[in-house]
């Protein structure tokens, strides 16, 4: 692989970021809502007019537009060595109902303005680079999240993901057609020499510790279950409190032991009860049964394998002290991902070069790049969101956190692709 | 006022078990559900036929029966001194959807048994006895529950109440119009020498003490609170322990500190949370609200208050521990009630004189015989209920304690009414 080495330091090479920013405003009108967010969902004719907005700008810019199977949109430049395998850059640009201008797309317009930049500068890349966007991300109308960059790694198959349905009955096949947007895998890259994402945080951490960048490293593991506390419905007067089995107090010892198994991992360790239901729910009525939700994650699998034990402890120690019964049955579990050496490598060069305050973070949430680093080397950058606040339409990015992290994506673009001299 | 004083004891006065249990049994086929219960809602059709088969057993006794203007159901015994207020016993016949067969009905069979009794041992009193089935105890059809009591007492007009509307748009002056149970006020008793009800206790402490009888010493004071614990809505992955505001680990330490309050202040303290609803009740997001309900009850109103402040101090403590926000809004009040001396001590003698093991309780819940204790002697008499089992299909009370009930009922009714010699 060639190595950036050239006379022209990388620092000095920077993106237009008033005219990044204006893009991500511009994209963000198709679908526009009223409380200034975004819903551009997966497949809908807004994604095929973002869709063609998007590829009208990869087209000025010279860019070979194609989609696969599943729609994935690539748009390539070619570098000096055409057979090679690209660097791919890019993420998403469907959105949540309520969702914002940033998620997925400062990724994707952040690529853009990196090939612009590279166009404007006239400076040719060993290896192409494609900007992609990958179909469906957010998972909102179709389930699951991530489609077009499971399908694209062989986690769901083709098949499997054009038959699931949306609310109204509509396929994804049937959606994919009606916008246009099925093409050929064998016109897009089936292999990459690398990938990098640039997502806003979606959670507080940069803010918190003023910094501009999140390095990267990896994303948390994640085990999800359901629980279900049975205790005996009664009523709340007759009944005196040693002679009660309140499935609601029982519960209570399960969202403090999930949030104190969090807490005792840090700074890594997650524990949330998100989803619960009090049944009969009833003021008079000492509640009978409790479901809940647990979800733990960590960066470390055993780690989070002796989150999970803490836990089923809690439930075994709920059950011997207080007659209550307890189900749990897990429902998720996907194992900690580590990103590649060599792309959390480039992007902290990329912050370091652009003097970017900067610290590794690891990706409490799902994206792209994590299912892509099972097949490819990746990595990815993070920017600060407002209070950490994201599917919402009041998320919000700073437009100097825009600018530093297409920067750094820059800079990390053009060392895994190689500047050619 | 005339005490029992004659030749034959009281306790050799037995009620007839069997006959009780087949009538029992014969008011909850009308209404009966597939699981064993009664759905027999106030003012229905199937009310107007429980209300007609009870009149037909009452005039098949002799009894002369009239309603008032809201429909309690007043069944005459006459007593030796024919213009003595009388002596008045029932309970109500009305059912929740998915009630037992025991709820008020025992009340009401009860009082009818006795007078049976009395008729076929020819004995008179000095007072006359009533026997009384009030109008919509249940509230489950038209609210509020003891709606009948509750207009004989002025807790509510005539008028408020005949107003108020079902699921349909019913409403209760309709639904009494249509059965046929508007009477005369003039025509039914208004004031009482005295009040006893019989009743399942709908709570677990006589079975746990393998009780029979329950002698009523009075009912619980209550309050009742609405309280929202508002935090911040967020990411489960991506947002660290430390800088989460999650509203439900705030609103667990409310229902610990309820519980725990109703506990310090045993045996006659009562804490519960019943009503408990999570927001956005999603599994991956951090919940940023919670709202809840308080129920405290106590038979001594400083206690009741202190309860009262020790869940107040509890929320300012959330507060100032977690930056969390809570409001609290009360949303009911009720002192606690003390039956009357005489009618107390004369259920207690009846337990003693018909050898029932027996203990003195407070009824946690409500029943028309509070309300009636306002404006007149009033008194219960307690039987076990299955695990403490009621508004349920499956509520059940044993047949031995049924006619204990009933027997202690013959013999407090006798002494408040005075056996003529």
């Amino acid at each position: 692989m060639t190595t950036a080495m050239n006379d022209q330091p990388l620092t000095r090479t920077t993106v237009d970021g008033e005219h990044l920013w204006q893009r991500l405003m511009a994209l963000a009108v198709i679908g526009a809502t009223p409380k200034g967010g975004c819903n551009r969902q997966a497949l809908t004719e807004l994604d095929r007019e973002g869709r063609a907005l998007l590829t009208q700008w990869c087209e000025a810019e010279g860019l070979r537009v194609r989609t696969d199977a599943i729609g994935n949109l690539f748009a390539r430049r070619a570098g000096r060595q055409s057979d090679a395998d690209p660097v791919v850059i890019g993420s998403h640009i469907d959105t949540q109902p309520t969702g914002g201008k940033y998620d997925g797309c400062f990724g994707v317009l952040a690529a853009l303005e990196v090939i612009r930049t590279l166009n404007a500068l006239d400076i040719e890349t060993e290896r192409p680079i494609e900007l992609v966007a990958w179909t469906n991300e957010e998972g909102c109308r179709f389930a699951p999240c991530m489609m077009g960059a499971g399908v694209f790694t062989g986690k769901l198959s083709l098949e499997a993901a054009r038959g699931r349905t949306d609310g109204d009955g509509i396929t994804v096949g049937e959606a994919l057609d009606a916008i246009g947007q099925v093409g050929r895998d064998a016109d897009c890259p089936r292999r990459f020499a690398g990938y990098l994402e640039a997502h806003i945080e979606q959670g507080p951490i940069l803010e918190d510790e003023e910094k501009t960048i999140g390095v990267v490293t990896g994303a948390l593991g994640l085990k999800w279950f359901d629980v279900t506390i049975t205790g005996m419905e009664a009523h709340a007067g007759p009944t005196p409190m040693h002679l009660r089995r309140d499935a609601l107090l029982g519960a209570t010892r399960v969202v403090e032991a999930v949030n104190r198994i969090g807490g005792a991992h840090g700074p890594d360790g997650r524990g949330t009860v998100g989803a619960f239901q009090v049944s009969p729910n009833s003021r008079n009525v000492i509640p009978g049964q409790v479901t809940l939700s647990v979800d733990l994650r960590h960066r470390d699998v055993e780690t989070l394998a002796s989150m999970v034990s803490e836990f089923q402890n809690t439930l075994a120690a709920i059950e011997r002290d207080t007659g209550l019964e307890t189900q749990v049955t897990p429902t998720a579990d996907y194992p900690p991902q580590f990103f590649d050496a060599g792309c959390i490598d480039a992007v902290r060069r990329g912050a370091e070069a652009h003097e970017c305050a900067y610290r590794e973070i690891v990706s409490g949430a799902g994206h792209d790049a994590v299912y892509i680093s099972d097949v490819a080397p990746a990595g990815m950058i993070f920017i600060p969101c407002e209070n950490g606040i994201s599917h919402n339409e009041s998320e919000y990015a700073a437009p100097k956190h825009v600018t530093a992290g297409a920067n750094v994506l820059l800079h990390a673009t053009l060392e895994l692709a190689g500047k050619a001299t």
